[in-house]
């Protein structure tokens, strides 16, 4: 042990990140409930009541249309949906599906007691401890993809983890989705903002899998996200990403962001309410457009600061939102998509309590589809790179909590309680030699040093030793094999539409 | 309130701390549980196994005739323990019971449900970003007893938080206790590491409350930690702490201290059967002493570094024992005592998620008396009052997240949300202007400012915002009123005891 170990810590630079396998965990105990089925009831007949009586706006004609058809009342852009429709809706979806990547070891379960961890996405802005806080780039979003396909606790590709502002909006999603696929092998996101965006990832996302039409029909291979514009309005793209994700049937997780006293009322029960009332209607939409395409509840509540009004996250209320979200998921046998978050403007204590608090809202809430799991900061305006390093750690330790505990009697070790009898130790006990190697998880950030020696090595906080631990990620990074045909088509597809201007903006 | 509030913003440091208000918590969710019914029962009956086929080494001669007397086979100072005494002395004591503090607002309700957060005991050293770290002294321990009696959601006066190495031993502990019964009307630890010190603390617990010491052996009013000496090992001390509080119907609580591949096992089973063995071995020495004195089931198992053989705290690990240790304790309807910790070397991202970690293990894990939630850190070498604030604020969270959400027809809010409207917002409804200023958590550390904003106020981290909060709390703290006669009465003894040289040692 000795030799071996102590020379890895003398010199890790040229050690390989020692992290854990790839696997895709399970919640191996019972989901947290923190209301009673009587009051998952009442905000279930709530939700009813508000899109019978109040409704939504709805900006996309087509979308008015197909619920008009099912039995929506319609007048202007407001659409009243009956609770006879979602009952409807609700018996379609599948409550579990594999989502297929295009390195099949890479492909998901979702729903069930899985769990699927994906990294930041939507910032504009990243932020190191080298360079600062500053607009993201598509290098930068690149950079986060090859960490997101680095690290095995990391299930999918991300979105834009970070946008590339330095590339032009109308195009920007053909290279960074390019790029995504090309960087990982890993399940991707695809844009919803707008039609050309939306069946352009779609196109690179098939090129990359290398299948027909055909079979990407029949297999769920790209996600997207709506956040319905809270309260009670869909605007005309997400509209139109529901419905084209459901036809298509690839992934459409509908996530209304509904912050206590901002978008949603002041009450948790109250921005649960309008959540629900809005994820339903999105599940509608989708189901009627295609009876049992893939579709994932998503619940993003949480309180603003009443001084400022800014959001906050990883609070009490986020936590309870995350708990109640999960039954309401459960309710409807629905796979449930919440995130892992926090309000922190650095990578100190309050970044890493805020997280922790709001995962384990997600993880004990039975969250199956965990979003910006690594590197999220600010509420959702920065990318960091050091805290994506300290979330891997903070997600690995997940992983092996809920790794089960063995019962029998080798793990229970009389044996060794025998030989080592009362006042003894176990350092050189034989069951300890045969099991210590893999006997418990090994961190990559947490320092457990003794203070003198922690201090003679500079006293490095967890910040400063996730600075190293992303810098070694890319530099060990190995892009996955492609298809060189697969490559050049995706690459084709990429210039052509680039040369047609990509998705058309007024500016 | 823009106008109050700005101005409080503006000038923070003449407002006084913002907290939230005295109660006790009681765990409102379900308990987690990670293993099932039968194998918490296969972990009991090897821990029988071990009590009467290993035995323990109890170096009380006391101890072991009462033992003995029980039916207990000694051999030296071997005692093997049957399952027939274990399984009487599970009958005896009292499944919830009240622990008085001479305020008897600030009485506290052991067992059940009930949550108590006891601060930081035991260390060495203390630490502040002004003064460094430092071997604690008599002032540092202080300090730590006011900050304990300040912030509300602590609810005992502590062990020594710190000890107090410019005071010596023999006479540390009268100096320790009668500051601690000055400083703070919520209920104190005393010491069992000797007959004075133990005899010595609880008479000042007794003329702090001004009672009879018929009444004090009728209402638990002081509480002791015995550690055993794992494996399988009780000393003098320790064994003289079990019999004497169980005779004086105080506090037991009986903690082994069993790290993974160290003093125990390591496995997660094996360190637990041991932990289950050694506390039941505890039991059976109090309620043979006294049949109902007031016992709690401690748990501390958690692994080391196997690099070093630092202990390491807030690890998988950890968590999974935390909450085995609440199964076990529940089937014997004991309170169940376990710790929030960590084993970071600065108040950074890794002590607050380490920290989190260990805190989610204690709360799902059913914990009724939850140590060391405020201020510890380096595994229990240093207090620091910096990690004290930021803990404040986590159990603060802690505490609101546990008080249940309201569900009824106002809080789910269907006329705020037809007032407001589809494409809304909620800041002016009715509704949000009626519940705002009490409707979220208002953290005490976590800065919620926009990066520019919190940028200008020179980026005060979670570390530097705790270090103005302690401060500010001890420039606000109060001491509670005491009945002078009962003061003279403690400082008379405090000075007796001195002169005749307290707990005599050999140094």
């Amino acid at each position: 042990m000795s030799v071996q170990r102590r020379g890895r810590r003398m010199d890790a630079a040229r050690n390989p990140v020692q992290q854990l396998p790839w696997i895709q965990p399970r919640l191996t105990l019972e989901p947290s409930r923190i209301l009673s089925d009587d009051h998952i009831e009442a905000i279930h007949r709530q939700s009813m009541k508000v899109l019978e009586e109040i409704g939504m706006d709805i900006l996309l004609p087509e979308a008015r249309e197909i619920l008009a058809r099912a039995g929506a009342r319609v007048e202007g852009e407001r659409v009243r949906i009956g609770r006879d429709i979602i009952e409807e809706a609700l018996k379609t979806p599948p409550a579990e599906f594999t989502f297929h990547a295009r390195n099949p070891a890479h492909s998901l379960h979702i729903g069930g007691n899985w769990i699927v961890f994906a990294p930041v996405g939507g910032p504009p802005n990243c932020s190191d401890l080298d360079r600062g806080r500053r607009p993201g780039t598509l290098e930068d979003a690149g950079n986060f993809v090859k960490l997101s396909q680095f690290f095995n606790t990391i299930h999918t590709a991300g979105g834009a983890s970070v946008d590339a502002l330095d590339v032009h909006a109308s195009i920007r999603h053909l290279h960074i989705t390019r790029n995504k696929m090309r960087y990982s092998d890993k399940v991707p996101f695809v844009y919803a903002t707008g039609r050309a965006r939306l069946f352009d990832g779609l196109e690179i996302v098939r090129l990359a899998r290398g299948i027909s039409h055909e079979q990407m029909l029949r297999e769920p291979s790209a996600y997207t996200v709506i956040n319905t514009n809270s309260p009670l309005k869909l605007d005309a793209p997400m509209a139109m990403g529901i419905i084209e994700m459901a036809r298509l049937n690839q992934i459409c997780v509908v996530t209304p962001f509904t912050l206590l006293g901002a978008m949603a009322p002041v009450t948790v029960a109250g921005a649960i309410v309008l959540q629900n009332a809005e994820a339903l209607a999105g599940l509608a939409l989708s189901q009627l457009s295609n009876p049992g395409a893939p579709f994932v509840y998503g619940g993003f509540t949480s309180n603003v600061d009443m001084k400022s009004g800014a959001p906050a996250f990883g609070t009490p209320e986020y936590m309870k939102s995350c708990i109640i979200g999960g039954q309401m998921a459960r309710r409807y046998k629905l796979p449930y998509r919440t995130s892992s978050t926090n309000a922190a403007n650095s990578v100190d204590a309050q970044a890493a309590y805020e997280t922790v608090f709001s995962l384990w809202g997600a993880i004990m809430g039975g969250g199956n589809f965990i979003q910006h799991s690594a590197g999220w900061m600010e509420g959702g305006l920065v990318a960091s790179y050091e805290k994506f390093a300290v979330d891997i750690d903070l997600l690995q330790m997940v992983q092996e909590f809920l790794k089960p505990v063995v019962v029998d009697d080798d793990s229970m070790a009389f044996s060794a309680m025998e030989e080592v009898g009362p006042g003894g130790h176990f350092f050189g006990a034989k069951h300890t030699l045969q099991l210590y190697a893999t006997a418990f998880y090994q961190p990559l950030i947490s320092d457990w040093r003794s203070f003198p020696n922690w201090e003679a090595a500079g006293s490095p906080t967890a910040e400063k030793k996730a600075n190293a631990l992303w810098k070694q990620a890319l530099a060990e990074y190995a892009e996955p094999y492609m298809d060189p045909a697969a490559a050049e088509a995706i690459d084709l597809f990429v210039a052509r539409r680039i040369r047609e201007g990509g998705e058309a903006t007024d500016f």
